[in-house]
């Protein structure tokens, strides 16, 4: 599997259930570029739902969370040049997030969440995201990141 | 345990993710009057964890998601004044949903969820909340919640 930003995270931010690689629990999002934008996959269980046959609206806000997060990582460590094969990847926290349910999303089908850069000021990126299925934008979203320093936590 | 608001959805509107009595994988919310407010409460588990010693923000927003829906089931029940005991529970979705995070939410501690219903409009029902970790506000948000037929899905 293509390496995520989440894959250059201090291992003490590896935990987070959403995109923590280290976290058996959780869903291990992987954020990488696709182009100019940002790109998660997503498989949905079964059990992943709400309104019989459409995504849990929580899950998809939790996706549209750690979208965020990873892509603003991604947009800072490539503002600031960082190679990541030597550095950690910076870690951002959500300081807000908003959601919008255009449409339900299916349930038997791979999601596919996608993030362009709005602003990178200082610590702060805001990042725009839409979530697709079956081709279709069912939910869109925003994320307001911040960057936290390397021993936030620990 | 005191019945929840979810305990008088129609069975196909049981399966949710974060509110479904039926799903046996998810977080099972129960949504109740207290006084004025609603309240939801959840425990969460260790790997729920986003930074060390915080609750993953993805799982907040699922929170604050499904203890909107909730809310805004028990106040269109009031104000339509329909007996639970004898009718099912209107069933309402996410239109949107906004999440500020505060500060970390520590993982050591029962959560409370409260609501506050700030307008009831025909189907759309808007409700303030707040989430709170051993009596201290760590996220507030706001949830649009719009009531489906009760063959919605089916």
């Amino acid at each position: 599997m293509m390496k995520g930003i989440q894959d250059y995270y201090p291992d003490h931010f590896g935990q987070c259930y959403g995109c923590g690689r280290l976290n058996e629990h959780g869903y291990q999002l992987k954020t990488v570029w696709d182009g100019d934008e940002t790109l998660s996959r997503f498989t949905p269980a079964k059990y992943h739902t709400a309104i019989p046959g459409s995504v849990y609206g929580g899950l998809l806000a939790s996706l549209i969370d750690c979208h965020g997060t990873g892509s603003a990582a991604l947009a800072l460590a490539k503002e600031k040049g960082i190679n990541l094969e030597e550095y950690n990847a910076p870690r951002c926290v959500t300081g807000s997030l908003q959601v919008s349910y255009g449409r339900p999303t299916p349930i038997d089908s791979d999601l596919e969440i996608r993030g362009r850069i709005k602003e990178i000021k200082g610590r702060k990126v805001v990042v725009a995201i839409r979530l697709l299925s079956k081709g279709e934008i069912c939910v869109t979203g925003e994320v307001v990141a911040i960057q936290v320093p390397d021993d936030f936590g620990k």
